[in-house]
């Protein structure tokens, strides 16, 4: 049974303490489905999604009623973690789910035409070697001040514009070294409101970004880390926590991020040194 | 170009004022992707994403980048919204990517094994029609005690586990009639989370789940709601904002819709015949 929560170092102002922090657990879940006649029986991977660990045959019952590929729960014969996993670590976030013979998941349609995904990202990738799969780094040679990184999520929250009127939107905001938000955009969702952000840097012909550092509105999932990364952004800094995935994939590629930037106050999760405090 | 916020009915707490309001639109982006030589050009639909309207060649151009689709602007030839729709209402929700002659956008290898999608319910389904598909409605015979509800965030937040420790976690709470928390699941995806309540009440045989409602943590987006009407919850009370796409959907399917359940207040966003205040 996989852990919901992991420990990790931190560096935690104003003091600058470092500490240990308690972290939501990022891994992926990849849903196999096996059907079809006793005699014929076909494995299909339908889905992968970055979940926190815990209730996984719930979740994976869940999905496959609430997307509408079982309509009752007697459709499925067995749910149970894959043994048949290249890496033994792998083993707890890959469920199997049997349906009856007869019962016909209608994989076809749900096929068609689709090739990736959209607002999280990693949606659009079916083995979980693909979501690990090593993202460029940034380069190590940068600095920032400190001062102009906790002062970057207010600019942020006054430039939103439609959150004012309807509390109900994300942020990504790309500042330069001097703190100066130079592009913002906002969506529904988190991932889109970063893609939006890139892309505008791309047209901008700004990439890789590499004096520039990220502000996002809530969390730090595993996705916006790797969505900054392919940009070359090499620190980023958010609101809310991040997960354990976000994290690794930081420290992987020389990334400084910090978390529960708010109110003058921040955590450092990785890069401390390229931080000037 | 369309409106990232829309106006819409609703009633407010305490003293229950019929007012406007402001949602962040909710709506599904298509992108299409041209390829192949001058003489042989190919399409693919390639995502499907629920998005908030404005800077959509952005978005694509940084979704493209951050999933290695292309490496450099320059693999663009053009990027423009796409005029072969079926609907004319979906014209600004496809845009078309045409990529130079030469370019290989890989599509085999994101291809692979993939059928449906993950966190996001949604991504899994390629065309705008799929994505709007009606959804079971739920039976139009129920009534709530709007004290009950309004006291259920509380009852979710104390038993959230997870977030105590971390900050950052979704959760999702079932909860019967008589406002009694009966499941409650956490997960770093709030689809997920759901799922995950939805997978355990199947497995408690109480799906439909007639007289219960939800509640959940942070704000309602399409799918959530779309997985909560194909598990028959009459009432969904968010403690963030919904969307315009949500309050759609509720209202299609006769559901009762609240946002911004806290502190003893809320916004009844449709079946406001279903509440006893």
């Amino acid at each position: 049974m996989k852990a919901a929560v992991t420990s990790v170092d931190v560096w935690r102002t104003r003091q600058l303490n470092h500490d240990k922090d308690l972290l939501a657990v990022e891994e992926p879940l990849q849903l196999r489905l096996e059907y079809g006649d006793p005699s014929d029986r076909s494995t299909a991977d339908i889905a992968v999604t970055m979940r926190t660990p815990g209730n996984d045959f719930e979740l994976a019952l869940g999905f496959l009623f609430t997307e509408g590929i079982v309509t009752d729960r007697n459709d499925i014969q067995t749910i149970r973690y894959c043994l048949q996993v290249k890496d033994v670590r792998e083993r707890d976030n890959v469920v199997r789910i049997s349906l009856k013979p007869g019962v016909d998941p209608g994989l076809e349609r749900l096929k068609r035409n689709f090739f990736t995904s959209s607002s999280c990202g990693v949606c659009g990738k079916t083995s979980i070697d693909q979501v690990k799969q090593l993202c460029a780094s940034v380069q190590n040679d940068y600095t920032f001040v400190a001062e102009r990184v906790i002062s970057a999520p207010d600019l942020l929250r006054k430039g939103q514009k439609v959150f004012e009127y309807t509390g109900g939107l994300h942020a990504s905001g790309l500042f330069d070294k001097s703190g100066d938000l130079i592009l913002l955009r906002e969506d529904i969702g988190r991932h889109n409101a970063l893609d939006k952000v890139i892309g505008a840097a791309l047209e901008m012909n700004k990439v890789p970004l590499r004096d520039h550092f990220l502000v996002v509105s809530g969390r730090a999932s595993f996705e916006l880390i790797q969505k900054a990364l392919m940009a070359g952004i090499p620190l980023v800094a958010a609101v809310g926590a991040p997960s354990s995935l976000a994290v690794e994939l930081a420290k992987q590629g020389n990334m400084t991020l910090l978390g529960f930037v708010k109110r003058g106050n921040f955590n450092i999760y990785c890069g401390r040194e390229h931080l000037k405090i």
